[in-house]
């Protein structure tokens, strides 16, 4: 199976790890990589020889019958203005940022009727950035979101499906707007618990961490910038997730301060039940 | 190197392989295990034949070098009544409990002129418990804390230090108060924040979970029985903990609100730069 010319457009831990992943599995005709400088071109050359290599992006997507946008959310729709007059009109458009329905709302108008477009979002990443820590396994037994609306053509999203599976993932399918309130629950929300956990750590204390404390602020080594952008384009739905996860902690210390000591136990015990769920669920 | 007669009460997971780690390192010449019910001796025996087992906590103690309890924190004071005047005056006693300040207040004037006295705790363990899952390298790189008071004799801390090093620990040394405080923030807050991380989120969004939910939540699985009482052991702690973390999300759920975006970057900075001290602290 060969996806043809596939387009990854930012070589950064997504992108370099999808060029890797269709290198490796033999699934593309010609993998094309657009990045803003060269800089990072010998170390990509290095890892895989046959790609193309282009700072040009007209020159990445010209007839390229997949577009992978791997560059930051708020770059995305001024690439996509260049290019969009360029493609072929069978192309599928894809991408991979965290927030949907803001890339939604700005993508789909500038690629209507010129070529297929349907967002993803591969709930894959590490707190490692950067090419250099691309792997082409980081697909494998991840979750994909694909984000289709009424306008998404049936023909993008089965191509989409399969592209994904083909690099090892699941997928599933929400609207924009469910998937930016839930990634704001189920990813972004940790993100911001883990930094503001250490943040409320005084340094002394780390001498009696163990690995409870080492797990629970895990994510909070991520980039602040890419988690910045990140957090930002979902602010509006992360702000309702904190809320409610304030609430949980203040119901908590509410149990501790009037002496319940049942209301604690409750809460620890639908705590451990909710999360043996989520672990079925993910076997 | 031999500790002489050591009585452990109390055969559960830290107990149990406690007197596992002295066995196998020849490092007591006699293991005495005192248990509540004789019921878990046989599985006992078969791991420590030479060990002499009873339901009788005076038999247990009487004689013995180093005394350690391994009961729950609300049953130590009442077994301690018991034995405190069959001890020998040279005699070490210590304990495993995750809180130390109630403890202390609580110990130290019962072994007055009796003994030697200082509280310990080991910050090793599993989401496992009881002596099934005893083993004997438990404590091996774990970190121990004492927590001298000016009344804690230099004897007691420097046979203890020994003790808990001669089983594999290294150790460090943290007043009573000044340990609670510190095991509020660095354990008992990441158990409560995990928990309320998991109660936060609707069971829906389970599915587009990737990794960081997974490590973030993972000690919330964790027996709600053990951390109910740990947590309540130590609720006054805990309160003010809970307060700073909340104080901490809430600051970057302002910044959101106010459109704040380098407040937001900021605080994702200060946690990432906080967790490489954290690591580089526990090379």
């Amino acid at each position: 199976m060969s996806f043809g010319t596939v387009a990854i457009l930012g070589p950064g831990l997504i992108g370099g790890s999808l060029a890797l992943a269709l290198a490796e599995r033999s699934l593309a005709r010609q993998i094309r990589i657009y990045g803003r400088r060269d800089a990072t071109f010998p170390a990509i050359r290095e890892r895989l020889p046959l790609a193309e290599l282009t700072t040009n992006v007209l020159d990445a997507v010209r007839d390229a019958d997949v577009v992978i946008l791997c560059v930051p959310i708020e770059t995305m729709a001024p690439l996509v203005k260049q290019f969009a007059g360029s493609l072929k009109p069978t192309a599928l458009v894809t991408d991979v940022g965290s927030v949907k329905e803001s890339v939604d709302n700005e993508i789909a108008p500038l690629l209507a009727n010129k070529a297929l477009w349907i967002g993803s979002h591969p709930m894959a990443g590490s707190e490692k950035s950067g090419f250099a820590a691309a792997r082409p396994d980081l697909f494998v037994g991840a979750r994909i979101i694909l984000t289709p609306t009424g306008k998404t053509a049936p023909e993008a999203r089965e191509r989409a499906e399969t592209f994904w599976q083909k690099v090892g993932a699941s997928v599933f399918t929400a609207p924009p707007f469910e998937h930016d309130k839930m990634v704001a629950h189920i990813s972004h929300l940790p993100h911001l618990a883990a930094a503001a956990l250490v943040n409320a750590t005084d340094e002394n204390h780390f001498k009696a961490a163990g690995p409870g404390f080492r797990d629970t602020t895990r994510v909070a080594s991520g980039s602040p910038d890419l988690w910045t952008e990140i957090a930002w384009d979902n602010r509006e739905k992360i702000k309702s997730a904190i809320a409610t996860l304030v609430t949980e902690l203040e119901h908590i210390k509410i149990s501790l301060e009037k002496g319940d000591k049942s209301g604690l136990q409750q809460a620890l015990q639908k705590a451990h039940d909710q999360r043996s769920k989520f672990l079925r669920s993910h076997l």
